[in-house]
């Protein structure tokens, strides 16, 4: 049994580990901190785990000691650079924060709004996205997880990059739930507000954007096909969905797209090619995500859909866990979506 | 052209107060308070009023020497007590916050964990609650408005205690939605949490049972039948739906119910008889109280339905100003609810 | 492993059924049939599925010389009273429908609005409610799986019914989500009706009552405290809450509540004491009945909350089935509920 | 004061023509038909109206011999072409459909699926977008009233357009709400399919892209700049969010593209020009339309939020009539948004 343990575990990332730990066979939840909430049960922060859980918070001073072989980091930015340099080396992390995904320093600095720190150990950290980086991740000691938009439109684009299909620019727009947005109440999850609404943040400049650029090709992709990232909140609780148009070199039908996205991911088990009728509502609390297209002449779209708090974050986390330990892939994340 | 105040109007009622006295023919809007938006246009903090207000939002300590009319309080409970005894006597004041609902200071300690200010001058206020208390409004220079399940429940209880048809206690089941709670967000309020919910709070000790049974007929009433209140957080944004079990002394038919609340409510415009089918989604942004019953045996509910930041709050203000200056009791809300 | 079969499985019922089962290590899903779907793959008609199931939705005409050791039916109202008759001796039944819960046929024609057939197989099925009926359904070849109202009323009354706590009625105030409705769209779940929504519906007469009613001690203990019961839609997707309000002869304390409910459920799996909190939003996607009260004096309301399609449907038939074949009572229903 | 029929006036856009007229202090309402409600009183239709109207819907059949001076068309598409070439010449008409609307036959039928009739009277429609043509619509006696999805995006490339900023494609992500899709139940409004969703439906092949092309200059523009139509499903009830991504050919700041926009709306009343925030939620139950972008050098976003119900149909046709009949275009319109 692999020990877990797990810093940060009140916010919903943490809470989706919990709650995907609890079915995982190979696993064991010996640890979990929360600052504000030290000292409570999980059961009392988290009322749907009552029950399944016996245990208390700690506070992340506790750390030093604990007998764990893999400590999931789910701390808001700017934290787990400050951590992770005094961990002890035999000890997996799976970082679920931005804070090493980026291999450039500025790039960091220019989106997160301030310089990252321990940016000698960045190069130690393998970008966690199994579907484009299997091999890396299971050798891997230390696993970056990538962000919810940037797995939804990595994962969307990928295959069209590598196969040079596209011409000029892509234009995303991705939408998010309010689960995104953390469980602390801001004016922009106020239920009074969100219900009815859907508008864009983050004009062009969301955070994701760097590690999508970065995974599909760097500055000289971006350069051939330039991506224009736009963000939108919407008002449903879980999911990303994420709409990308472009404009190819040859003319293809439908068939032709799917088999190249076949290529890519045939072998996937969280991937679903679902062709015209992707929709976030179908992949809700499940590891999935629903591929699909539309052609017309020489213009795509592609769609994704997934579950932010699973593909998204702490699915995706437990999908690196398993291939780092060598446990099937899909170990604890068997679960079909659920509907309604 | 009555010169209109508002004092704390950048909560939901403020902002509501706004909106109904933009298309009043008689009130002008000349001035508005709010701390924490001071100096701040009031289109920027309410977006949707962009185009239709030049104002700003000015702070409490710059009421004094304002021409006003009338000043409408939007305060949290507890400020209004220190400001009303400091204004001119000639200054109308209708406050929407429950400082001197009550005439009970005791009950008012009990049930708001403070004890009140300015207990001497509460006399000076008529409750504001046109349909069981308009020619005491007409007269009155200082109105407390009613809460919004205050008027829910003592508008559907009121003909029954009048007529004596009770017997025994009454259980009220009250549910609310989300902008209820005003609009700082909070863990109550968080969509993710929300939006899939609903959950009891304050069981049996809501700050407005107390006016309910001193409209009802305080504890003489109270002893014959006593009233067990219990709120209730729903997922809808606008609304109040009540429901009002009790057993009668006498077994009723559907058509003496209804002639009963006939009889009291006959002539009042913005309350309408909708029998079985009362739903917040047909009142909402409008003033109107749907009323509807039903009977089974000598047991009967008693239903009401109301839009809280209508009815429940801003329009009963503004119907409470309209009585006092004299004007047609429905100016400014005569809108049907809207349906989608 | 235990061979399943499903008829009429293309319903909300049936799809959680389907999803239940595919992680139960003891059954095997061998048939299921659809009347409108037959000849359909059962991941075109529900999309979530995709990649889990190879199933296409047969026809019941199919039915005869399946080798199947237990059959759910998820059919409507009067069709398992024309289907039960004609199956195999040896086949056990878990009957989702209302045609065989209630023992006298003049009540079931009452509240149903037709006459029963196969009356004079009634008293084969067991009421499968397993917290109050566990040793009955053990034995048993054939099980009437219980309403979602009833579940979540039974389940909150139970124990206050064999304790003789209750002076005079008691009202409930049953609210129910949209998927209580069915996968077929009506006016009531249309979305921008249901969306802001909350209204009663069958006033006093749910067809839910007369079950309720028998398990809680028929007409003798309806006698002593008579069962008002009201029903309500909500706008949440999945979830029943209940709140039963009635006077007791004797005050009770918080604890003493307690106390009561652990001495009939401590050890029942499925139900946790939630006192002050319970949530729809809390037990979502899981089988578990939250049960909570508070008291005021000798007034008491006790509250349920559960999952309509769970322990309200899908999850109690399989709950049912684990009974019946002998496996441990939580097999395939472990997961914890989910949350946001 | 005109004199105002209704021919569909029970579906949404024609409840909310009767909400608007209700305020409109020049217009009455004499007539109102519904085939399927014939006979039924309005309020009984729409319970949100009750107290309001004293009309019957009548049936279609019964409008030959009334006096109206204009006729709104609420039908569904292929109906006003049958019925408005046996109309009185005098007879002013606003057609809520799509079937005036386009000038080429052929794409009309591409688009709707069948070959439009009353071809030769389609060039006396008028396309009734007051902000692009106003003068125009101020002496038409019919005027085909746009789409909902049109508008949103007319308004928000036409100046792109016309001023020929724009390089290569647009690409058009535009999202609906719920009640988008009228008051008739279906699979993709169903409450517990929609709440938790976003979908896309039409690929590239929306009816309204014609009109929207029509509009921005036809074939010859499209050749420069094509248009790139994608509709959405949202979890909304109200509602158009249209987000249009294009290459321009020198980068514009923000001011600069709000001078262009200024340029042709800057007196327009119902266009608000609102930089980097729009959203549904601060246009609802309103007639105005909110426009923004954001730059990021050569790329462009311009973004427009609409109420689907108002701009997007009803109260763009009483915008249309006031035109016709002289009175200021904003007369019954010129109620603020509503929030919460």
């Amino acid at each position: 049994m692999v020990k877990v343990g797990i810093a940060g575990g009140s916010g919903y990332g943490g809470a989706e580990l919990l709650h995907i730990l609890l079915r995982h066979p190979e696993a064991q939840i010996r640890w979990v901190s929360a600052e504000r909430n030290a000292g409570k049960a999980v059961a009392d922060v988290y009322p749907h785990l009552k029950g399944f859980l016996n245990l208390t918070f700690s506070s992340i001073q506790d750390l030093p000691g604990r007998d764990l072989d893999v400590l999931f980091l789910g701390l808001p930015h700017g934290q787990a650079m400050k951590l992770v340099p005094g961990l002890p080396a035999g000890l997996r992390v799976i970082d679920l924060s931005g804070d090493f995904r980026l291999a450039d320093p500025q790039v960091f600095e220019e989106y997160y709004g301030f310089a990252p720190e321990a940016t000698e150990i960045q190069k130690d950290f393998v970008y966690g996205l199994p579907e484009i980086n299997r091999e890396s991740i299971r050798s891997a000691r230390r696993v970056a997880n990538p962000g919810c938009f940037a797995t939804a439109t990595i994962l969307a684009l990928y295959p069209l990059y590598r196969a040079g299909w596209i011409k000029g620019p892509v234009f995303v727009d991705a939408k998010t739930g309010s689960s995104g947005a953390g469980n602390s109440p801001t004016a922009g999850t106020h239920h009074p507000r969100r219900t009815n609404s859907l508008f864009p943040y983050k004009p062009f400049r969301h955070q994701h954007l760097p590690e999508i650029r970065q995974a599909l090709g760097g500055d000289e992709a971006d350069r051939r096909n330039h991506l224009v990232f736009q963000t939108y909140s919407a008002p449903f609780v879980r999911g990303i969905f994420s709409s990308h148009y472009m404009e190819i070199e040859t003319p293809k039908d439908s068939d032709e797209v799917r088999e190249l996205y076949m290529k890519y991911y045939g072998r996937d088990r969280f991937i679903r090619w679902v062709g015209a009728t992707p929709d976030v509502n179908f992949v809700r609390h499940s590891n999935f995500v629903d591929l699909g297209a539309a052609c017309d002449g020489p213009y795509l779209v592609v769609w994704s859909a997934l579950d932010n708090l699973q593909k998204g974050a702490a699915g995706q986390a437990i999908q690196n866990m398993n291939l780092m330990f060598g446990f099937p892939e899909e170990t604890g994340l068997e679960l079909a979506p659920v509907h309604p």
